[in-house]
């Protein structure tokens, strides 16, 4: 028998591989391949539509799209269609469908009817040989390998990383430009140096009690909050509520006392500056904020540090401490978070 | 000096009345004007933008357009506009701004640069004269009246209905037909016989010493799951959850025993059917359901009786004696609902 969350240990520990395969020439080549489909078909909208982890690199996704290729993007309920039956007009549309095991009827169904109904259709998965890459007339493998433990870590970064290398290859046209190859190049490294840091674990024991735990970010580090409370809830049970850092000031802020710990994720650039007026309504009502970013704050009580890099970019390096916090946590509680209670890898919902 | 909540118990009680004031011929006159504008430009996509409460109603409303008009809907984060600058091409879009005081700096931002892209711009809100409403092409007043509490409740259902009439009279050509306008009618009526049962004073004692609360619906009743949410944590400081049922089972699932309560909105329909295997797994995990609707369920140990309508109505419904129980938790606690600690009533995020 395995020891507890050895599974959950290992999947975080092989992202940096996870990302330095993914820019190896041929996955980039593939995703470029996809990219001038869809720059082709010049698209009005891009409607993503997928379910738990995948969300929020979906999410991710859509900040990209919007600020980056000036396409307005949605996350689509699939339940208008698979519940009640809603028929879209899809002619200007790119649907995408993330999910890691591309297994979940409900996506399918999606794709089947956006496809249907006149959308592009593209599946961005860690299972090329799943019911979803069937359906889709598009499909991007994220080639995360196996994932041991039920929560996912691995293959949500790896989504991460194939959005934002398809994204910046239908802006360059079709081919990711060599600058921001450069750049991502740096980003294995980068990722084995900030899971060589400690203090997740150290941190972890200061949570051991807590009930409720509120995480916060804006605009590209908003998917990594709602990343790490879910990694939370699954993993260690706790009440993990995310915000957007504007939506926490518009009612949820009532709820922050000092007995509520706060996981902010500043990001860098526009993302970070706008994030300054949260943390300061959080310090009036005294909570206890942990920073997660490059930069110091003076109302932080610890810090979860990572390199500073594009803002774009910090998705992909954030979250990391953020998942080993959440695997100390649960084993810290005597859990295992490799099959967390009640919850099954592949979740089928219609 | 007033009694404690005495502000959003009027608001609260009010409804009904606010409801038979929007179904009156002006108000429906002034709706189907904004509705014959939008189905003469036939737009390919509608973006809904909104924060807090009427981020709810929002939802609601893109449910409605995809399902009841087979227009692809989704809700934008301001943020890569306001942000970022992200300036999307909106020249096939629907662009429409949520907010009961109209007074967001983000979301009017929003909203004028939607307009300089291209986008045919709505403002709906409780405040004719607001800067929202000066920047949109068409404008929908809510009518609401002054809203007493920081907590939006009367504002949020008339929201809720306004912008119901609004996509029935756009499915309409134009014109709300006789038919939905002679169902809407029961509406007030039910509405003042949903606000006569006193279970939710009687629940809230339950609740007394909660920490946290799961609250799960899908389709039409997710909306009222994430605004009860919100309601609960305003005013009661509780760690409220809000999932769709599908998510629910995608990981938060195993944050639920016995110690979480879950309020779960059932729906009528095709929603309430999709419910079904929630409250199964709800129950293996032997969580302590409360349902709200019209259903008898068997796993529940509680139930909000709400009268039994068409699915879309329900969320008219729905979310009134979650209202009340808010409320009566909060003055349970000893707190005051009407002037939540650290709250204003008009939120201004950037």
């Amino acid at each position: 028998m395995t020891e507890r969350g050895a599974g959950m240990a290992t999947d975080i520990a092989e992202q940096p591989e996870v990302y330095g395969k993914l820019l190896e020439a041929p996955s980039v080549a593939a995703i470029e391949q996809v990219a001038r489909a869809i720059a082709e078909r010049r698209p009005k909208h891009v409607v993503f539509t997928a379910r738990g982890t995948s969300d929020h690199a979906a999410l991710y996704a859509a900040y990209l799209t919007e600020i980056r290729l000036g396409i307005p993007a949605g996350l689509a309920s699939p339940s208008a269609i698979t519940v009640y039956g809603a028929r879209p007009d899809f002619s200007e549309a790119l649907v995408v469908g993330v999910s890691q095991s591309g297994g979940s009827p409900d996506l399918t169904e999606v794709l089947k009817i956006a496809r249907e109904q006149g959308a592009l259709t593209l599946a961005v998965t860690n299972n090329a040989g799943s019911l979803l890459n069937q359906t889709a007339e598009l499909t991007v493998d994220v080639a995360a390998g196996h994932e041991r433990a039920v929560a996912a870590t691995k293959t949500y970064t790896a989504e991460l990383l194939a959005l934002l290398l398809l994204v910046e290859a239908v802006k360059g046209g079709g081919t990711v430009p060599a600058e921001e190859r450069a750049a991502l190049a740096e980003l294995p490294a980068l990722a084995a140096r900030t899971l060589e840091d400690e203090t997740p674990a150290q941190l972890a024991d200061r949570y051991r009690f807590a009930g409720r735990v509120v995480t916060t970010g804006r605009g590209y580090a908003y998917p990594t909050a709602r990343e790490a409370a879910l990694k939370l809830m699954e993993t260690s049970y706790l009440a993990a509520l995310a915000f957007s850092g504007a939506d926490l000031l518009h009612g949820p802020l009532a709820m922050a006392d000092p007995d509520v710990p706060v996981l902010a994720v500043l990001g860098t650039g526009p993302g970070s500056t706008a994030m300054a007026d949260v943390l300061h309504r959080l310090g009036e009502r005294r909570a206890d904020v942990v920073t997660i970013g490059s930069g110091q704050v003076a109302e932080a009580s610890a810090r979860l540090a990572v390199p500073a890099v594009d803002e774009r970019y910090a998705a992909l390096l954030d979250i990391l401490p953020l998942q080993r916090l959440a695997l100390a946590i649960a084993l810290g509680r005597g859990e295992n978070p490799d099959a967390p209670r009640g919850l099954k890898k592949v979740t089928e919902t219609l």
